[in-house]
């Protein structure tokens, strides 16, 4: 069994050091030669994670051919986009252009499709020296190639949506099929989501309000946010409080939710989520800033009776459900449009 | 609400940063007066964490006094023991002497108790410069005041265990209460535990077993924690593995379980976890060692479908049921008193 599970998950890839998986390894062979259950796509552009390109045109002064230069060095040394500082990655958009006989993946020749996984872990080779890029924005124009495994997972882009939605809604779409999911197996009826009129925050809204909850809280940091989220009518009422103030948040939720979705993106707002989450309520972190044991110790030093998830990103369907939220719900629309550079 | 709310989490007691959680606070008044909802233990005995003694130890090269120094120190300026470089505590162990009229944990003066909340949230004043201690092990004889909130947890320490053993066993009854729980909600059958020969490994597996799993599958890191664990029953099957390279978890326990719970002390052990772990089953995390980022990104980038639970150390009557599988099993009794230093 190791062996073909080895092979789904990418090892055969991994040069340095041996015997790790692709996330965790140094350096990845992305040569174009793919495997009997490998999937090549020509590449098209990157979208690099916030975190990552923050770091580095902070690191060189907003100096984009100096950025420039960083990442092509990352990916020509590490075989990946991983940002040794940040440890994050991003995404890609590109066209299928061989699939290996064996990949299960459902891919075709020609699909033009955004991968769903980490670029942490995407063999990546890059041919044009980022030519089009001025180093000065998350989207990357590229070319160049990367590989997908057996267990991979990339989303064939819509023809209805432009790109950029469709990447923005993509990147995000673990929130909202985990919400839905967890309101649909505890018959939550009540729903706080924290940092609710972001991409993640608006879609979870909507997914919940659509799994059946009833009772919709979005909280916000400044009343700017609040007037959006409220003209787009996703929560039933939005309140105004600093997701990090852990009796801030309290007070403003008022009465404890069923479930507490956790989709800001700055540390220090598990004590808020625990408190805003009724005795036997689900707290879902989906923020990356999340600390493991600030959730444990934090629901132990308080005597919560709460069941935290780890939010993964993957859920069966997620890309579809995200992207049908982002077309049937006019208030995720109004959100996430304006976040969104041509 | 917010103000009794406060007043129930200890708040008041936080004297910097005003307006945090004890647990966050730099500095508590640890003043022995309580407040109408509070309750005052004398202290007998802390029980520092094992990571947070391990820091002092190395930190002092060994040099008893020295470590006492720096607890006293540290529980001087801060009003608690909160290691600032581990960020954890412990527990305490000592006899109700004062209990506030609204306290509703229903304790009584003269109750012996175990304190279950972290040191790092408790209110602690030191009155005989630990004379007794020789800052040599975790265990430290201790005299002075320590304060429970009304959102505290403590439990009465039975008169038919050792206090030592009593100890052991609240330290970590978090875990087996969370896996019965999640093995009873799932109706789950296979549980593979990893760490499975520390004491809230052989206590999940005894606690999974109770709650109606069938096959059990114990992940070991050498042949000696092997041979003691296969000698206790708990586990119908006993695997050897090093817990943080995940394709050596996968290939060792096989066929994925309906439920994996992480009891290793170690960084690394989320991929492995998530390996062994069927389509959609449950992970429990219980390590303070694991990393949300690598949960969450490592669930994702491999396609798994899996509920990921932040352990939390605290679920209604977890100091009854896990005292009672140490009294009741003895397969956890041969496990756990070879650990317990007298």
């Amino acid at each position: 069994m190791a062996g073909s599970t080895e092979r789904a998950l990418g090892v055969p890839r991994v040069l340095e050091p041996t015997g790790v998986l692709p996330q965790a390894a140094q350096r990845l062979d992305a040569s174009p030669e793919i495997g009997p259950d490998e999937v090549r796509i020509a590449v098209e552009r990157l979208n690099l994670d916030a975190a990552s390109f923050r770091q580095l045109s902070e690191a060189h002064h907003g100096d984009g051919a100096a950025v420039r230069a960083a990442v092509l060095e990352i990916v020509r040394t590490r075989g990946k986009m991983q940002n040794p500082v940040t440890g994050s990655g991003g995404m890609l958009i590109g066209t299928v252009d061989a699939v290996g006989p064996e990949s299960p993946l459902g891919l075709r020749v020609g699909d033009r499709v955004a991968t769903l996984v980490s670029l942490t872990l995407t063999p990546l080779s890059l041919s044009d020296g980022l030519a089009r890029w001025d180093g000065r924005s998350e989207q990357v124009p590229a070319e160049g190639t990367a590989i997908l495994f057996a267990r991979s997972i990339a989303a064939v882009l819509p023809a209805d949506l432009p790109d950029a939605v469709s990447l923005a809604v993509l990147d995000v779409c673990g929130a909202p099929a985990a919400t839905a999911r967890v309101v649909e197996r505890a018959g939550a009826r009540s729903v706080v989501v924290l940092g609710a009129a972001g991409k993640s925050g608006c879609l979870s809204l909507a997914a919940a309000r659509a799994a059946g909850a009833t009772e919709l809280t979005g909280l916000v940091r400044d009343e700017a946010e609040a007037a959006a989220l409220r003209a787009t009518g996703l929560a039933d009422r939005v309140v105004v409080a600093d997701a990090t103030d852990p009796l801030a948040v309290a007070a403003a939720v008022g009465t404890p939710a069923d479930v507490t979705v956790v989709c800001v993106d700055v540390p220090g707002a598990e004590h808020g989520a625990i408190l805003a989450t009724a005795d036997g309520g689900t707290v879902v972190f989906f923020s990356m800033a999340t600390s493991f044991p600030a959730a444990a110790l934090g629901a132990e030093g308080m005597a919560a009776d709460v069941t935290m998830l780890v939010g993964n990103g993957y859920t069966p369907g997620h890309a579809a459900l995200a992207l049908g939220l982002y077309r049937s719900a006019p208030g995720v629309r109004a959100l996430i449009e304006p976040r969104i550079h041509p």
